[in-house]
This record gives C-alpha cells, sequence and structure tokens, in this order.
C-alpha cells in the first residue's frame, strides 16, 4: 500500500461533506474522549510501535461518515495512510471491510471510539434512511429529514440522509419559511400569514404554510403558498387534499409516519414525506474496529 | 407568577447539569438552528408580542435536560420567565404538563427547536434507562453507560444516565483504564496488562480489564484487576465467573445486553452491567412545545 | 432617567438584529481594539467617575446597529444604562442625538471606538441602500445585496440593507441555488444545468440561474428557473428580456449598476436589482460621541 | 507548473501578512459563506474535476491580501496548487492576471467569493492609501491610518495600508497614548493630562496628545508630549503650528483630510497625517476570477 | 450583608484588570478542573445548601487577582455574594480575610480550587515585585517585568507586577521595537540596525536597541535609539554607561539581576531594570479557603 | 540534515505530549507574544533569509516540553526543520544542546520568545521534581502532584512531573474524590461521607477521604475508603498512621512538605507524597536561543 495512493485529504474535503466547521466538530468530540490523554495506551503501548486497524460492519448498512473517520485520523497524526473499500452511499454486506489504516498504534487506539461514534451514527441515518427510501420508491415521493436533529451535528445528519437516498428539508430557521400553527393564530389565518412571508422574505425563498385540515388548504393555495404541509393528516384526508390540489403546488405530508405507513402515505400521490425519526430515533449500526501490531 | 420567584439562573448552574462547557454546547446548537435569523418569525411576529409557551410530555417518559431548556432561553433573552413542573429524574406520564414559560412570542418560538431537540433526546436515554434499572431491580446489578455516546454530547447523555437511574463508567479515555484485547495482544497476556497498568497509572485510577474467556479470568485476579468485564460472555459463563471470583473484584457483564436479557444477566450476580445502547440508540421521546398569544 | 426602565437587553435581542454569532462578534472587535487594557484611560480616569456619552449624527443618515452599540456597553458593563432617542431604519437628521448613555467614564471611553465602528459602517450601508431604494420607488423593482460583503460581517451588512429599505438575496452557499457562467460551461448549457439542479437541490430551495444573452433566456425559461438573473445586460436587452418573460418567472437585473443608471433599470420592468455596493463599497457615516463627566 | 515549485504555504506565513489569528478570521469568513455546503456546486459539479482559475484585475490597482486568497484554498484543499504573477504592494494595471490557481473545481468555486471579498476590499484600501502617499511625495509627511477601521478585520486593514505604502498609527488602546478632549476636560488642561500619562506608562510607549487650539500646543510641548495632533484645524493653523513646533516633537494633523486637500496639508510641513477613509470609506476594487475545466 | 451592596459585577469590570479575553481564560481554567462536573461535591452536598466562604491570607503578601476570584464565582453562579476586605495592590498580614462570599455550597466548592490558583499565583508575582520595588525605592530606578511569562497568563502577570509596584515592558512583539544580538547581526551592527527600525516602524513606537559592550552605546545613541538595554553587564560597566549617556536616552539594565543585587544596579543610575523572575520564577503565596455551612 | 528524516510532526503527536487541545493553547500563547505581528523582525530582517538555531541549557535540568516547542514552529511554518539531540524526562547539562532548528530566520525569531516560556517553565517543573524523587528512592513513596496548577497549563504541568519520574494525582474534579474538611462537616463525619461518596460514584472512580487527626482513621478505614489523605501531619503521627493502617489502604501524605523533609515523611511508609510545590512554585530554568543566519 504505496504511502503516495492512499493519502486523501483532498478527497475528504473536495468531497460532499466538508464544511467549515467539520474540524470542529471533531476536535470537540476528541476532547470529549480523549480529554488529557489515553491513560490505558500510555501505559501499555509503546509510542513507537505501528499497526494497521481494519474497520468492519457488523451488520449490513448503508454507508455514511467515512470521511469523518479519515479526517480524525489525519487530525490525529497527518502521517496515518487510509485505504477505504466501500463509499459513502453504498450498502455494505455484514462481514465486510469499510476501510483499512496504518499507523501508530497508540493514535489508531486514541481515535478508535471517536470514529466509530461517528461512523455508526451516520450510517445509522443513512441505513433508515434507505428503508423509508426504498419503501416509497414505487411513487414519487421525496423522503425528506426535519429539523428534528442531534444538537450539534446537523450538516453532518443531513448529509447521512442524503446519503440514504433521502433529500434535505430547510436546514433551520434561517433558510426557508414554515408558517405553523403558532404563526397561524397570530395573524389571523393561513391565507393572511402566507401574503405577509411573501412581501417579507427574500426573493429567493419559498413559501411553505402548515395546513392542518383540509379548509385551509384552498386558502393557502390561493394566497400563493410554494409549498403546501399537510400536518398529521390521515391517509383519506391527504388524497383528498391531492385531489383539490391538482398539481398548483407542492404537498408535504408530515406527522406521524412510520416504515409500515409510509408506503401508503406515498401511495396518495404526495411530493414530499419528511420524518423525523430519521435523525431523532434512527439506531446506531454495528461496526468494529480491530488491531493488528506487527 | 412573579418574576422573582420564576427566575432559576442560579438553580440550574448549582444543579447537577451544569458544566463550564454548557454554554458552548447550547449556543453551538442555537447557531445550527437559527443562523443568522428566523426569517418566519421575523416576517409573522411583531417584536413586541408577547407569549406563554407550554411545554408538554405526548407520551409517558422520564424527564431529562429540563434545566438546559432553561438555560437555552436564559440565553437567548435574560428576562424570559421559567416555571418547571416536574424536575429532572421523574416519570412524566402522557399529556401533562412539564414546564410553562413567558417571554416575548419571537423568543420562544426562536428556542422551540433547538430546546425540545435537546430535551426529548436527553428524556429519550434517561426512559430508556429507566426501563433497563426496573428490569434488573430484584438483583444488586448496576445499568452503566458506555463511551458509545454521540460526538459533543458526552457529558450530557451521561447526565441523562443517571437521571434514568442508571450509574456512569469512565467518561473517557482519560479517566480510567480499560484493557481491552488489542492491548492484551501487544502485551502478551491478560496477567502483564494489567500489571504494566497498575505500575504506570495514577493511583487514584482502577484497573479494569476485559476477558473473553473464563481461563483468563483467574490470570486477571491474580494480577490484581480492580474490576474485570466479561466480554460478550453468554449467561452460563458468566454465572461460572461468578462463582470462580467469589466477590474477589468487580465484575461486568458488557455486550449484546438488550431489555429482554437483561433481568437474566443481573440474576448471575455480576455487578455492573454496561449497556451501549442506552445512549446509542435510545429513540426520542414525544414533547411538544404549545403558544399562546396575548 | 430610571434605571429599570432604559434597561434593554431584552429588546436587544429579541429584536431583528440578534443572531447566535453576534456576542462573538463583538468581542473579537473588542479584543482587536482593548486587547490588554486601554493605556490611556488607565492613566488618566478614576476608575470611580461616572459618565454621561451623547452619541450624534455629524451628517444626515439612516440608522442601522444601534443595538450592536448598547450590545457592547452591555458585555463591557451590565450597569450601563441606555437611552435610544431614534431606532434602526429611521432617517437622523445632522445634528440630531441618536442616543445617550450612563455608565463609569472607563468603560464608555474603552467602548466609544468599537461601538462607532459598526455604527458608522452599518448606518453607512442603510444610508446608501435607501438612495437605492428611493430612487426606484415609483417601479415595484427590490434593490437586493450580494454576498459581496465585508469577510466576518455578513450577517450584520444584510441587516443593515433591510434597515435601508433593501431586500436580501440569498446569505451565501448554502441556502440558494444560483448557476453561473462556469457552471453552464461545465454542464453544457442552461438547460441542461437548470434541469440537473433541480432534481438534486432540496425542495424549498429556489432554482437561479444567470444568462448572459436573451437567447439563454427561452431555455432556461423552458428548463423551470425560478429566477433569471440578467448578467451585465445593458437597458435595451433587459426590457427585451421582460418582454419576453411575459411574467412567467422573476427577472433579476445585475452588474455595473449605480445610482446614476438604478431607476432606468428599474424602468424596465426587471422584478430585482442587485447591487454589490451596497456592502462593499458603502462609505461610513459620520457619527460621533461626546462625554460629560460629573 | 510543477506542484514542488508552486506550493507556497510557508512563503505565505513567513511573509508579512502572517499572525496567529489569521486563520480564525478566513473560517469565519468561509463559515458565513459556505456554511453547511454549496448547493450549486454540489448539484453540477462532479467531486472529481479538475479546473484552472485566473484571478484578474478589472481595474487598475494597488495589490494587498493575494497570501490572504493563497490561504483560504490551502485550508479548503492543501493540494491546491498557487501561481502568483504579482505581489502585495505593486501597481497591477487593468487586465492583467494577478495569479493562477489549480485545484478541483468544487473546492476553487467555494472558495471564490471569499477570497475575492478579502482580495477586493484590502486592494481597495492599499490603492486609495497609495493615492494619498502619491498626493504627498514631494513633502515629507507620512499618511498614516486610525483605529477606524471595519470591526474584525484590523491588522489585515493595516497591513493593506502598508502596502499601499502608508504607516500604522497605533494600533488599538493597549499600545498607545493618545490623550483626547474628554480626557483632558477630566485632568483640568493637557498640560496636566500629559504630566500624568508620562508618570503612568510603560518606558516603551510615547505619550500623544490632541490639541484643539494652538494655545495649548505650548502647553502640550512643555508637559513633554512626545506627539500632538492637530485636531480638525485649518491649514493656516497647521502652519503655525509647525513654526511654534520649531521641530521640538512630532506633529500630526487629523479630521477632514481628503484627496483634495491632502497635499496642502502636507505642505505645512507637520510629520504625520492620520486619514481615517483609508480604511473606513475606501471603495472596494474590482478583481475577477474565471474557471477553467479539463 | 445586603445582596445589593455587594454585587459587584460592575466594579471588577470598571476596574483596571478587565480586559476582553479575561472570561476565556477564566474559563478554561474551570473547564480544566471542573470538567463534567465535581463527583465529591455532587455525592455529597445537596444542591441547596448555602454556605459562607473565607478567603484568608496564609502568609502576609501583596494583593493581586481578587477580581478574577469575584469573576469566577459571578461566572458560575451570578448570584453568589462577594464582600472584599482588601483590595488588589495592598499588603495583606498573614492571618486576614481576604474576602468573604456567600452562595450555594457546592458552587462556592467547585470554583474554590480554580479561584485559589489564579490569587496564589498573582498574588505570589506582586508580592515578589513588591520586594524588588521597596530595595530600590531610593534611587529612580523602575522595576519592569519580561515577555517571560507563563504562557496564557500574560495579560494578568503584567496587571499583577503593576499592583506590586512595578511598571510593564511591551506586551509583546508587536508594540515595541527591541533590537537583539541576532537582529545586529543581520544587520551588519547596531547603528544600521537602529536606523532601518526608525524609517520603517510606526511613529508612535519607540525603538530600543540591546548593546553589550560599551563600544556599542555611542553607535546606538548616534543612531537614535530612544531606549538602550545594557545587557547582561556588570555594575561597573552599567556605571560606565550611565556616564557616557550623560540623560540622552533611557537606559535598560537587564539579565542576571536578583533581589540581593538589585540595589546595586539601581544605584548606577540606570532608568529601568527588568527582571524576568518577576513572572517566571515567582512561588505561590499562601492562600486558603473555609467554608461554612448553615 | 536532511528534510525527510528531520520532520518529526508525526512524532510529537503519537508521543505522550499530544492531547486534543494542546494547539488552542499554543495559538493563544502566540497570540498573546506576536499578536499583530512582528514590528523588530518586520523592520529588520528580510522575509527570504534562512537560519539556524540552536536551543542550549544554560543549567543542569531534566527536559520537558521540547515537543510543545517543536508544534509551536510546525504551527508558525511547516517547512521548519527540526533536530532534537535529548529528549523529554533526559538530564541536560549545562551547556548542551538541547535541538537545533532551520527555518525562516523570521520565523524562528517570532517563535522564541514563546517556546521558551513553555520549555522553561516546563523543564522547571521536571527538574524540581526529579529532586523530590531523587530524594525518596530508597523508600517506596511515590512523589505525586495535586490540583495547584498554573490555570490553563494543568495537563502540560502535569506531563511535566510525569517526565521528572513524579507520578499524578487525579486530574480534577471530575475523575476522582477527594473527600475535604468542608465535606465532613457536612456530612456529619468521615465515615458518612465515605459511606455516601460509596454510594453515588461511577464504579471505576476511588474514594479517597483526607483525615486530619489520628482518631478518623479508623473511623475512614472502617468506611471504605480506597485512599487515606493524611493532612498536615507531623511525621510521628504518619509513622503511627502507617502502623494502624497495616497495609489495608493507600496513605498519602499531604501539606507542607519540602524538600528538606521529604526524606523523612517518605521514611514512615506512606505510599503517596503529594507535593503542590511542583507546579505551583518551581522556578524556570535557564535555556536559551541563539540564532544564525547564513
Amino acid at each position: 500500500m504505496s504511502h503516495h495512493d492512499s493519502r486523501m485529504s483532498g478527497q475528504s474535503k473536495a468531497g460532499e461533506i466538508w464544511f467549515p466547521d467539520l474540524d470542529v466538530i471533531i476536535l470537540r468530540a476528541l476532547e470529549e474522549d480523549v480529554g488529557s490523554g489515553d491513560l490505558t495506551t500510555r501505559a501499555l503501548v509503546e509510542p513507537g510501535v505501528w499497526a494497521r486497524a481494519i474497520i468492519e460492519a457488523k451488520e449490513t448498512l448503508v454507508l455514511a461518515g467515512l470521511p469523518v473517520v479519515q479526517r480524525i485520523f489525519e487530525l490525529l497524526e497527518p502521517s496515518c495512510v487510509f485505504q477505504p473499500t466501500f463509499f459513502d452511499g453504498e450498502r455494505v454486506p455484514a462481514g465486510e471491510t469499510i476501510a483499512q489504516m496504518e499507523g501508530p498504534a497508540a493514535i489508531l487506539l486514541m481515535g478508535e471510539r471517536t470514529a466509530l461514534n461517528f461512523l455508526q451514527h451516520l450510517s445509522g441515518i443513512a441505513s433508515l434512511t434507505r428503508r423509508y427510501v426504498d419503501a416509497v420508491q414505487q411513487w414519487g415521493a421525496r423522503i425528506v429529514d426535519t429539523r428534528k436533529t442531534t444538537p450539534g451535528l446537523r450538516t453532518l445528519e443531513k448529509y447521512a440522509v442524503r446519503k440514504g437516498g433521502g433529500f434535505n428539508h430547510r436546514i433551520g430557521l434561517f433558510d426557508g419559511i414554515l408558517i405553523k400553527d403558532n404563526h397561524i393564530e397570530a395573524c389571523g389565518g393561513v391565507g393572511e400569514a402566507v401574503r405577509r412571508a411573501r412581501a417579507a422574505v427574500p426573493h429567493t425563498v419559498k413559501v411553505e404554510t402548515e395546513v392542518d385540515r383540509l379548509d385551509q388548504l384552498e386558502e393557502a393555495l390561493a394566497a400563493g403558498a410554494d409549498i403546501i404541509l399537510l400536518d398529521n393528516m390521515d391517509v383519506e384526508s391527504m388524497r383528498t387534499a391531492v385531489r383539490i390540489n391538482r398539481g398548483r403546488t407542492m404537498l408535504e405530508a408530515s406527522g406521524g409516519i412510520k416504515l409500515e405507513n409510509v408506503a401508503q402515505v406515498a401511495a396518495t400521490g404526495v411530493d414530499i414525506i419528511s420524518v423525523g425519526a430519521l435523525t431523532h430515533s434512527s439506531p446506531s449500526v454495528d461496526i468494529g474496529m480491530s488491531l493488528h501490531v506487527g
């Protein structure tokens, strides 16, 4: 394994995952785990010992976060060599090697847990997303995420959703308008809220509004909403909403959607299905790292 | 509701949850969600409007993270008034009010999602922990967490485990010795690894070692391990290990432990049961916030 | 002037200007100017001396940034009393008092330059924006900003544009699609680029594309661009573009627009006029602070 | 263009522009613009595509900030190759290539706007400074900057002033004494203020005082001021001040100095002319970047 | 003890010690010591318990750093009440109470060690400085510090030197010129180095040069050095240097100066005596904190 | 000296000293000293000049902190070449070369003071620690540090103690239990305090308690303390304590221990001797750096 071929610092950054805050997130995670140093490794492993590490899928999964793993070891020790077998977005069968590394044993041990914590969490999101996406694939609906993300990890979690085949909703409060119950109440109705929003917001931003009942739908359409979110409606109401809309605007289903019912929801003809569980309740997938010294 | 009685900035800090990095974690989460500002609220809500917010449990849960919620709104606007009904560690029945707040409507809307993201995640951990703790209560075993935490949230997640009735394992690599397979291999055996660790580490730190097989147990005991982790053993082997140990050292069961089998594990007589799922796979619990203007 | 009435920390945050990163920006600015301490004040002013400061417009201006001034002194010393006469977005005639403060003389002197640097720069942007907005008011066109902002101050500068009566374009690369020459070349044509963008981006994001020539306009329209930017076109071409478009999509004029020709551009019927100079070349306006001790 | 020859990370740091906080300033600027990622590039440009970028002067300018541009792309992607044609401080004719780069197209597009925002702003300052410096070159007076800088950019702006041929005044409140009206009032006169300052300050720091009227000049001289600032005086008064001073101390002209009158001010014989407009009102200069793929 | 009278947040900031980075330094120190929480206090002290703490001098000392102590507890818990008996710069006899506090016991215990670490270190510097100052008081020489400070604490340590009656030398490389051996060698002589420095540096900055031998002194004087540092000269040479200088410029003695010989050095007539040991080798003074619950 | 052989970035990180926060500590120290740039070097040294620097022990010392020095220059300029002669933990005789470097003269001068400040301080601690360790070597007692460290430098100072042959006590409040007077008072006795602590703390954490008098010792033993700290006892009482203990638990001597009496304390048979002076009062050792240009 040649050093030159396997150093990939460039690719990890040029790739889709990079963003200016990534190193800060990684260093904070390392700080939590490594703190003032790894007592066990300091006591037992000679600084000069070189080792090879193999990262392996312990269950079948959709991979997300591998460039984060690479970056962790790059930050710990630039001479570490990283060799991926799979790439983010790919399905990895149980038992397959995801990537191999070479570097000082002390460094590989120091970064192991932090690296796996990112990889297991992000691959967990990608894997769950893929199941939703597969479930609706015969209909045109997009599976999208929400703002119900883990504090501090939103950008990475939204990346994992894309790697699982999903799409992203707005990033936060700053890049999209979404009018909710509370706003509607404060404005005296959906129509008025949509009109005010259209008048005030940047021309580059779409105006989306929730509707709880079908009678609000026509009002929202008339006021020129770009997207209408059908909040916690039953499947029958969604089907009616699709009929009423006649393709005039984009319809998003939201609330109470699970793997068991997502296909039914997609079958109603809605354009977008948003699922909070992708990011707030996806279980971690099982990934291990084994070390080989000498 | 008097302003004086309900301001609680002091208590949130004096309480168990406070640590020097908490505000940084909160501000990073707000930065992710609020960024350069809340477009919807800016378009629809007058700055001067005051509102009341009610935080409500949508399912039965064990509460954790309420002081984080309070601190979020304190940082956004010191004049917000916060009135808790329940405290962290308490079981909240579905439909109950967890806390009430008063403050500018724009502020309450701006902080809502970030606050709920923390509260739903941490209460999810506390609620899951409580189920494990309840399952083993007739035996003496402690349920403890692991280092398999969400990057950036370890201190808060370990707090939530305590609030669910669990105990904490070591915080990270810096405050405890845990000798694993890879270390053992590098040292030529459990006994040698434990002896080296005892010689090198601070006198305040306990030495824990994994054993994968029963024949390693006696070697670890002889070398003076303070804690022995039975890694991925079946229940029968654990029972044998407890017999062999005869109370000489603390035994920790780890690996593959689920709600379904945790009672059996506890019944073997081990002292400690560590469960990674508490922090890496606990689903979010459902908590809502409703706003009342005027 | 009662202490209770004039403390405004809440309002400055509830107001439009607040965002999670504001204090960081202010503290970095103070760090630059104050560093390890104010040598002159330390040598000449007794710590206990209290003073009154008057902030005054030395020329007629549109105000922007007053809550930043207030926050600077709040951070330096919470007991400072701040009393505004005007609010952001208002036109202040030359010679008028903008705000008054009371506090320790040493604190008022320490914060003076930093406060004025923000206020003069942001009011400079608001004042220039207002001139553009006034120049086009008889037509419907919006004056909008660009990403040509001063590094580190984008959120505040875009706020100042709004306070001058302008609107904001996208915040950065993350919240809008704008296809430029280089992208078009890489994709083999406007139409293809727009189609790819529509397929890939979040459903909440509009797709905008530049066109340099009128023959690209029809292609962009056919591909479903949400906004079309007429890049560096002469007024005659813009007029033709408006005719071709027949209101099907939003048209934005950009490039080479100055106060002298902005009315002509607006008269063509374009919807949006973006002006980089609002943020990259607006001169500072003259504002002074005088101190009155005892 | 060989990779080895053109990598310049060392030089950018060894050069005059480097200071410990530079990367923080750059990363904050990238964070503002790139945030969670470049939507347009992600949708349209394949990660593996390599490109060449040419940075070109669209008007004649004095260059400042090129090492910042280089550092931006180094931080985004260490394998980027940077080849400058001109160096900071040089006059670049309109139409000339300032520098060329090679790197991943996605990286060059991601950094373009941030890089140009720095370069256009800093070159704007250097170019304006050069005009002042040229205007006074037949007299001995130095053109110097002030503390009226853009918040967050002081070190870079003062660098740009030097590259335009100007000199720096004190950096901030911490590295020089400048006694102003308010201090004088608080101390009961210029002489007393200067004496107190001399007694208290570090021996390495010069004492400068403002005088508004000629009768204060003698008092300041007698008290031993190292530098005397003639505040907002007319040219005639300055000439008198120079006569009175007879070279005993350094005289600085300040207030109301413009390109139109700076030569007259210099002709009075003052040593130093400070001009706030260098940093607070210099228009951006026009610089473009074009991309060539394949 | 009334709450209103004893809250002193304002004063600590208005006082001499405040600078924009102070809270960062304090929070980093708390992070080191408190980390994820105080295990002992969490186990043993009820959150609601209120206590009184007394800070006491265990040896006679010159106080420095008390506002840092106050700020630490303010940051931990704003409701803490702080009542100083002595102020920075005062001599405190052994056994005297320096300050009293009231607050939650858990908070007082959490901040104790961090607070004392600052106070013992800074008072150690002030106390040692005072001994040097007292030793030279019959001559006019100033005792000044150097750049040999503890990394991260320079601003506070230079403050402590002032509180001990000393003066500060330049803060760092950025606010003063000091030409050393290496520079002289690179320039081909003291005179040339001084001339180049005078031509290049800001007009507000003094030029200081080292001389190792008396024959360099005249050259430095002729070139116009503002301050001349006599580097590691014996007392006899210093006396000669003072004679040669005849008051033309400021002379600074540096190198090998100890409490035992500082009076002799001062007696030579030098203006300035710089002592690295003030900050790099001052022993901590003994200060204790006792807690009284209930 | 080949570039390839002497670059050691990997080793400095793989070594014992590295921890995630190290670069932050170094950059803050550089920021303090270099700030906006080195005026002297900028005025006198051409950017292109290359030099060799020799770091030399001016007195005999035990080395600690050399990897910090290396990292400082790596951060300033990655092309610097670093060649150590000695390694941390080794005794360096006066006059010996500790390390050599090559790099741009401007960079070597810029980093010199910061590098030496770290190296002199940490080697001061290691050297003092070694004297204590040597003094007790015929007995089995360990010399350990305390939490009385310099704010901001705890991890590095504890590293230096290890390099001097000492051991570390707990890092902070978060990784060990130490029950002190105040806790005992609040709990109604040593025994009760120890029992409460054992019930509450993580199973990985030892419980240590202070005892001031011999009658508390039996109570602490009975309650199951893992370590007992004999606080400020005289040598005779310590000897009695060792007799009473009969090896049942670990005994730590603390308070008033100096080089003069540490051997007597060790002779009592205690296991651990903690010495605050190692970190709070160790004088800096003398180390110089000389530059050779051309």
